[in-house]
């Protein structure tokens, strides 16, 4: 197939997509619901992060989530015993998730008994960045394992974020994470994001930085 | 568009792949090149493993790499630093490498005066599974820190991976990595493996599992 062909494909596929993410962002308003996209490499602490912000949460504020990835519901298990109504999305061998995906996954949740919907989108830092899903934030965490040269690295990701959280912070000096570095990679990238560093497993707090 | 086309999109993109890759097989062959494609999370180990490999290898084989990522050389810098002959394929948004950038790329090595060649993938382990590029051995990593579920999560870049290495020896008592787990969901999963642990930082040293 010629290379044009593809990038036509790909650029109908990605409009479409754009448009149905349009609908569920006025559904969501609507619904007077916010309504987080997060995104990560596998592993950076997608997951913890939500169940810790859940029990923070608890009696204030009602979170919600939708769960991509390929196979188990091992996460969607970790999220419904931390007292959240989860549905999970079972995506096989596709990538990251998509605003339709997500249209038919809020159908069967109460969201008039939520007030935030966070969607934990497949692990990966690459193909999620060009899915919008109709979301008001796209959080995106990076752990302090993966390496401070990393939003170099992965620009989309990183520069269409409005959070980024640095999270594991607990294995910082386990593992010699240039933290100034990081800082700068980040300033250089993520033009429109606010930052935090955290660490959810040794004593939950957030920084900003 | 409808998900039949995508789908069959999709499918003559990748029938055109492993054709390349067979070519891209071929031509190693002749060449009596061992050829590696390396796949992991960003930030797992694939480089530091390839610096360490290339020294300890010195005066007894020769390694060249080919490495793909999203943006930046740092990578390429690296493993020059450490003596390799060494090509960078830029990719953009494109989240994985296919045969034919491999075909190009190995154009500007001089094949012949190298033992083994290792292709550095772009960091994600959904896309690149899908992509022969005519290696010999596909080695997957893993670090201790993303958790032991990731084989289950994962599934179609570890079920493919003739050897999986477990990387980040040193941060597992720090990361409280559970290791009877990560081998037993790797028994579950990586049916062709063969399996490893490594600590590249602390002591050199790669242990069959």
């Amino acid at each position: 197939m010629p290379a044009a062909k593809t990038v036509a494909v790909r650029q109908s596929l990605l409009e479409k997509n754009d448009r149905l993410a349009e609908r569920n962002r006025g559904f969501f308003q609507a619904k007077r619901l916010l309504v987080l996209n997060m995104l990560s490499s596998p592993g950076s602490g997608k997951t913890t992060l939500l169940q810790k912000t859940a029990e923070a949460l608890k009696g204030h504020l009602r979170l919600g989530a939708i769960v991509g990835d390929l196979a188990t519901d091992n996460d969607a298990a970790r999220l419904r015993a931390a007292g959240m109504p989860v549905v999970q999305i079972t995506t096989g061998t596709v990538c990251h998730l998509e605003a339709e995906m997500v249209a038919r996954a809020m159908t069967r949740l109460d969201l008039d008994a939520l007030d935030i919907l966070a969607i934990e989108n497949v692990g990966n830092l690459v193909c999620p960045a060009a899915y919008d899903l109709g979301e008001h934030l796209r959080v995106v965490l990076l752990s302090v394992t993966e390496g401070e040269d990393k939003p170099l690295k992965y620009p989309p990701v990183f520069h269409s974020a409005n959070v980024v959280i640095v999270t594991k912070g607990d294995l910082a000096e386990a593992c010699s994470f240039d933290r100034a570095k990081t800082l700068a990679n980040l300033h250089r990238v993520s033009h429109h994001a606010t930052l935090f560093e955290l660490s959810a497993r040794a004593t939950p707090s957030l920084k900003p930085w």
